[in-house]
């Protein structure tokens, strides 16, 4: 009869009812209380679980085995744990699968054929003008380092300096989109990814020049305070840390050029030990999702986009493009799911095991965004990061106002998602930038009319819908043009 | 300059780094440390929300803009908030299954006809076997309430009200089992239902005469004790409660037999009224459920379930059976799901409102079950807390080892689900017996040998293929014998 009091308290953990009031000291008036304590909800009950330390000798009745509560999915119980419904989801896509994926296995063999996979890169063997482009971007990166060389010391002018990078960054974008635009032996894929890394290296070289620059204005105020207080107050605080001077060399630079964030910082926090067994299930998990990416994109081309492009060919039917939706929407917005977890878990954990980079935050938690602007701001925490600390911060220290800089930060989305897209496959359509831009009015509709689960519903909703609608435009218009089947490069 | 640690402080909420050190205080103190925080990982970051208050004017160098941290899904960072992957689910299965619907809809019109419902429980519209099966049931639930009121004033000895309960609860069962196997005029659905009524209503005139009897006892128990003191402690605690032998009125026995629960209680805790938004909406939820899971239903039996059910009837190839599980066990899955919620969520919470019931945990986080015996003690709260509460533990304080009241149970659950199946379909297969008692070295399989998330993507597999094999089985056999299109009974 003692422990009446103790077995209420197991579940306690959960449902965060208050502590029974009777201790073990007066079974009988103890025993009283349990049967006379009221609708009040707060009785003790016994630990339902099966396990462990059933009081079986005492207090053998259970009289009352129900208490005020509310069910998990009333959005009153505050209850959100639902990573097995994140298992679900994988087990269902394996499942959904695995039957396709046999019967292609039988029917065509091993579809990621190597060879294949090259001739997306190359059309001419001999020519690898991507991978010529990747090599080249080193130059562009050398010659912002021996400009902050020369900055740091005093050699160039602050406007000298600014004259300088600006031209580089510039070049940096116009060069390779010059190149994909008129080397005719360049296959499209192999052009975005070489656009891909050069923007990298722009947003990376933008901050490396920022952050450069903020620490000589930082060392100039330093030393004038110094002047005027001759004491400084880091006793033993300096403990390997780089300041400002000191970091301007090759291997710090190449370091932030291969770390998986945007933003450069002087002393990056760094993990203790490259985890090997922690790298092994990235690196397999990275290998495995690719594999079954790869299988998955096939799959999913073949079986419901490709027919449903060869609908949308016929002249515009509303039906028609319903059926694009319909049939191309799911496994678009699948592919965009996996590629996230792939690229944003695998990859870049791997990269920043590597590499002894601590920070992993590569995204939030914008699954449960319930709008559109949380969303932005959280599935890609590399550029979101780049964009405030170097983009909207800037514009509202120099007196532009919030809407102006949010404006701002969009439109270089979408001129980074248009260049992205329509110099690999030499079409102006402006599908992206319009996509892009339109999230505005968008974030604006989803935060006046939904809220709580309507605004997640709305949001996803937004993503499985709007996203693949630009990436079909492409698709179809590419289509169009080409006559042919369509190269898996959107 | 001052505000820098608050701007650190607002984030700390979700990733809970420890407070950072420096105030306000001493501005070129602390600005210095900021840059001399090695690679510790709490140095106070900047709000990377773009929402409110960015400190515009003070400290404008972001020089530290990286923490040590986890990414969302490594298993380290404890993270679980997975509610938008929820909405994700419903969403897709919406949209996926909106073409569907319209197509059905511009095709057959809408599918669901009344007529047709009714030709579920009836094959003479005369006759209403199974729903004066269900009126009936009322003699028993009145038998045992003469029976404990007998009882209660000691007009019957505890071994004849044991016999007559028994024989009472043996006739409850045997009784609907005989009319249904005997009765030409009653169908599969009918028969289904008024077998539940009958096994709901065994459950719960069992825990009726266990819960009083408990009472008998404790009240013999009190008035020993209240021989010897004479005093009792329980002054203004006593409000408005029911103690022993008040309870035994009808107006109580039929709020239990209705309310949302199987287990018998003297106060049940009651909610404070009857909140019209929440009644509104969980109806709302339960019609469009039961709309939506009709639509679905019959959309996944037409489209991918009968086919798969057809080329099952061809000679036993693996091939034809591992179509089955593929083509059958996804859309059964779902229905399951999609029921599931329905009943538990939206019904049962329907009721409970109407009720003022304010027990309203129904189900826990099954889907977080990393072990089989976690999901069958989580996923069906009310048969969970009968079979605890009046099988498991009484098997326990008589003696029984763990291991064998466990079996108990699952063989008792075992023999419910079969005779649910058997007697309507008139078929003894014992495959949904031998389904249940699979369960036991199943989870001892699960336990043993996953971990984690692991452990839960096998109770997802065992769920989403076992239970259809199952299912599957009954509906082959039936569609065998019956050499026709299956109903939707099972």
């Amino acid at each position: 009869m003692g422990d009446r009091g103790g077995a209420g308290g197991s579940r306690r953990r959960r449902t965060g009812s208050r502590p029974s009031i009777q201790g073990g000291s007066r079974p009988a008036a103890a025993e009283e209380e349990v049967r006379d304590v009221g609708a009040g909800g707060d009785a003790p009950v016994r630990d339902t679980d099966k396990d462990g330390d059933v009081d079986v000798g005492s207090g053998h009745w259970d009289l009352r085995c129900h208490r005020l509560q509310d069910s998990l999915f009333s959005s009153d119980s505050g209850f959100s744990n639902y990573r097995g419904i994140l298992n679900w989801c994988v087990v269902m896509l394996i499942l959904s699968n695995a039957r396709l994926f046999l019967e292609n296995l039988i029917k065509y063999g091993i579809l990621v054929d190597p060879i294949q996979v090259v001739s997306l890169f190359l059309k001419d063997p001999y020519s690898w003008p991507a991978l010529c482009l990747v090599i080249v971007a080193n130059i562009f990166a050398v010659a912002a380092f021996q400009v902050e060389k020369r900055l740091a010391v005093g050699a160039l002018t602050e406007q000298a300096g600014l004259l300088l990078h600006g031209v580089n960054l510039a070049t940096i974008l116009c060069f390779p989109a010059a190149v994909a635009f008129l080397l005719e032996s360049i296959t499209p894929v192999g052009s975005v990814l070489a656009l891909m890394v050069y923007t990298i290296l722009f947003l990376k070289l933008f901050s490396y020049r920022d952050v450069n620059l903020w620490c000589r204005e930082r060392r100039a105020g330093a030393k004038a305070k110094a002047a005027l207080a001759g004491k400084k107050a880091n006793g033993g605080a300096a403990q390997r840390t780089v300041s400002y001077p000191d970091n301007l060399t090759y291997r710090d630079l190449y370091y932030f050029l291969f770390a998986p964030t945007l933003c450069y910082e002087l002393n990056f926090p760094r993990s203790p030990r490259i985890r090997k067994r922690f790298l092994l299930r990235r690196g397999l998990a990275g290998q495995g999702g690719r594999l079954f990416l790869t299988q998955l994109q096939v799959g999913l081309i073949q079986q419901w986009m490709v027919p449903a492009i060869q609908n949308s060919m016929k002249p515009f039917k509303p039906s028609g493009w319903g059926r694009v939706g319909a049939g191309g929407a799911v496994p678009n917005h699948l592919i965009w799911l996996i590629f996230f977890y792939w690229l944003f878990h695998s990859c870049l954990n791997a990269v920043a095991e590597l590499m002894q980079f601590g920070d992993r935050e590569f995204y939030r938690d914008w699954w449960n965004s319930e709008s559109i602007t949380y969303f932005w701001q959280n599935w890609n925490i590399p550029v979101h990061k780049w964009c405030l600390r170097h983009f909207y911060k800037p514009m509202l220290r120099r007196g532009s106002s919030k809407w102006a800089a949010r404006t701002g930060v969009f439109l270089a989305s979408a001129f980074f998602h248009e260049y992205l897209v329509s110099i690999p496959l030499r079409m102006f359509r402006l599908w992206a930038f319009t996509g892009m831009m339109a999230q505005i009015p968008l974030a604006w509709i989803v935060g006046r009319f939904f809220r709580g689960n309507y605004g997640n519903a709305a949001v996803w909703l937004s993503l499985i819908i709007g996203q693949p609608v630009a990436v079909l435009m492409y698709v179809h218009d590419y289509y169009v043009l080409n006559r042919e089947a369509p190269t898996a490069g959107t």
